[in-house]
C-alpha cells in the first residue's frame, strides 16, 4: 500500500541528508526586540519565516505545536497558517495536536486539521481506541503520529502500567496496535516516543519495524540523542524525525536568532547522522 | 479547599433545577434555511444564540466541542470566542477539547482556553500523566475534566485493559488518580464517564464519589439515560452534566429549531430528574 506522507518524509529526509524536524512553538518573550514593535501575530510570522528561511535547507520536516498559537488567540491562529504557507511545499509540516474524541468529531478535527489548514500530518492520541482514530486514519496522503511514550516524566502513570494479558507495558500495546491500524488503513501512521527513553525506545522499534517514529525531547528535555538515534533507527531512510523545538528557536535572543537556529541545527543533524551511521 | 468551578456548577445547577449540560457543535449542514444567507462564521454565531436564549433557564453548563469551530478555520473559532460571551455569566463553560501534552505546552493551553478565551472548565486526555495535566490543575478557579471511561465503542481499546498490578481495568486506575489529584491541586477536577457504561459508570463512582462527573452519550449515542444518572449521581448536588448535543441543537432544521431544542432540553430535564430521585 502507498503512504504518501511517508513519501514525502522519506523524500524531504534524503533531500537534505537530514532526520532533524524543528519545533516551531511561538513564544513572543523569547523573540528578539527587533520585532517588538510588530502586532503579536505578525511577530509569530516574521520570527517563523526567519528560522524557517535559516533551516529549511537542513531539516526533513517541521511541527508547529498547536498551543504556543492559540495562546495567542485569534491572532495566533492566523500566523500558524501563514506559516504553514510559507513553509517549502517538498518539506512535510505536521501539526503536534494530540487530539483524540469520538468518530464524529474526530471527522470534524480532521476537516479543520487536514482540509481546512493544510497540514501533512497531526499527533494524536490512543486512549479513546480505535474508532476515536478512524476518520484521520482513512486519509490516505496524511501522516496520523500517536502518542506512545512521551518524553515527560509522568508518562510512566499510565504508559508504564503493565498489562494483565501481556504483562508488558500498556505504551507496547499502544505500539503493537498501530502496527495494525497501519495495515488496516490508507494513511501513514506512526508513534511519538521522548528521546528520554532509548531503551523503551528500542523495544517500541522492534514492535515497529517500519513506522516513522516522532523523536521529541532532545533539546531543552535533555534526551539522549545518541541512543535514542542508535535505538530508534529503521532498516531504511531513517524512519525517524528527530525534533527540537526552543533548543534550536531561541539558541540566541538576539538579531542573530536565525542564524543561531541553522548552527543549532547543522550541529544536531550532524550529531545525528554521526548516530545513524 | 475551596473549589470555585464545582461551586459554579452546583449553583448553576441549583437554579436551574437541571443537570442538563448542551453541547454546541456547530454544523452547518444541519441549520436551518433562514441561516444560509450569512457567512459562516456569523450563522453559526446566530444559530447558538437562538439555542441559548431558548435553553438558558434550564441547563447546568454549556459544552462547545473545539473540534466543531476549528472545522470552519478563523471564522469558526470568531464564532466559539463569540459563544463564549453570549453564554450568561452564571453558567459555566466547559470548552471540550481533551487536551493533553508536556508541561511548558499545556501551560500554553491552560493560557490559551483559561486566560484568552476565557473558559470556566476544559475536558483533558490523561494519557501523559500527571506532571502533562498539573499546569492546567494548578488554577484554582476552573474545572479540569479527565476523559476516563468514554462513550465510544472503541473506549475498550485502551481503557478496559486490565492493569496487572489492580487486575482492575485502566480507566479505574484513571479515576483513582482523578481522586488523589482533587486533593493535591486546588483546581476543580472531574471525570468524562459515557452515559453507555452505566455499571462501569457506578464503580467509578465508588472510587470518585465527590468528583462531578460529565456524561456525554445520552443523545445520538443512545446511552442509557436513566440508568447512568442513577449510577451516577452523587450524595449531593448530583455531580452529574448530563450532556447532549446534536440530539437537542439539531431536533429540528426548520425556523423552530430553537423551540425544538428547548423542548429536548425540558424532556431530558425531565428524565434526568425523576431518575435522580
Amino acid at each position: 500500500m502507498s503512504k504518501c506522507f511517508n513519501e514525502k518524509l522519506r523524500a524531504a529526509a534524503a533531500k537534505s541528508g537530514s532526520l532533524v524536524c524543528v519545533g516551531l512553538d511561538p513564544d513572543l518573550n523569547q523573540f528578539p526586540e527587533s520585532l517588538k514593535g510588530l502586532p503579536r501575530g505578525k511577530q509569530i510570522e516574521a520570527f517563523n519565516r526567519a528560522i524557517i528561511e535559516a533551516t529549511s535547507d537542513l531539516v526533513c520536516a517541521y511541527k508547529p505545536n498547536f498551543a504556543f498559537y492559540l495562546q495567542y488567540g485569534i491572532e495566533g491562529i492566523e500566523a500558524l497558517l501563514a506559516t504553514r504557507a510559507a513553509i517549502p511545499a517538498d518539506i512535510p509540516v505536521l501539526l503536534d495536536c494530540k487530539v483524540g474524541d469520538v468518530d464524529s468529531t474526530a471527522a470534524a478535527y480532521a476537516r479543520a486539521f487536514f482540509e481546512e489548514f493544510g497540514f501533512d500530518a497531526i499527533t494524536v492520541s490512543p486512549y479513546m481506541g480505535e474508532d476515536s482514530l478512524a476518520p484521520f486514519f482513512n486519509y490516505a496522503d496524511k501522516g496520523v503520529i500517536s502518542i506512545c511514550k512521551t518524553s515527560n516524566l509522568g508518562s510512566g502513570d499510565l504508559q508504564d502500567q503493565l498489562q494483565q494479558t501481556t504483562s508488558a507495558p500498556l505504551y507496547e500495546t499502544v505500539a503493537s496496535r498501530a502496527v495494525e491500524w497501519n495495515a488496516k488503513y490508507p494513511a501513514s501512521i506512526g508513534l511519538v516516543v521522548g528521546a528520554t527513553f532509548p531503551e523503551q525506545l528500542a523495544r517500541i522499534r522492534e514492535i515497529a519495524a517500519e513506522l516513522p517514529i516522532l523523536l521529541p525531547g532532545v533539546g531543552t528535555q535533555a534526551g539522549d540523542v545518541e541512543a535514542s538515534v542508535r535505538a530508534g533507527v529503521d532498516s531504511s531512510f531513517g524512519g525517524l524525525m528527530v525534533s527540537s523545538s526552543r533548543g534550536i528557536t531561541y539558541a540566541s535572543q538576539g538579531a542573530d536568532f536565525a542564524d543561531a537556529a541553522r548552527a543549532k541545527v547543522l550541529a544536531l543533524k550532524a550529531t545525528v547522522n554521526a548516530a545513524r551511521g
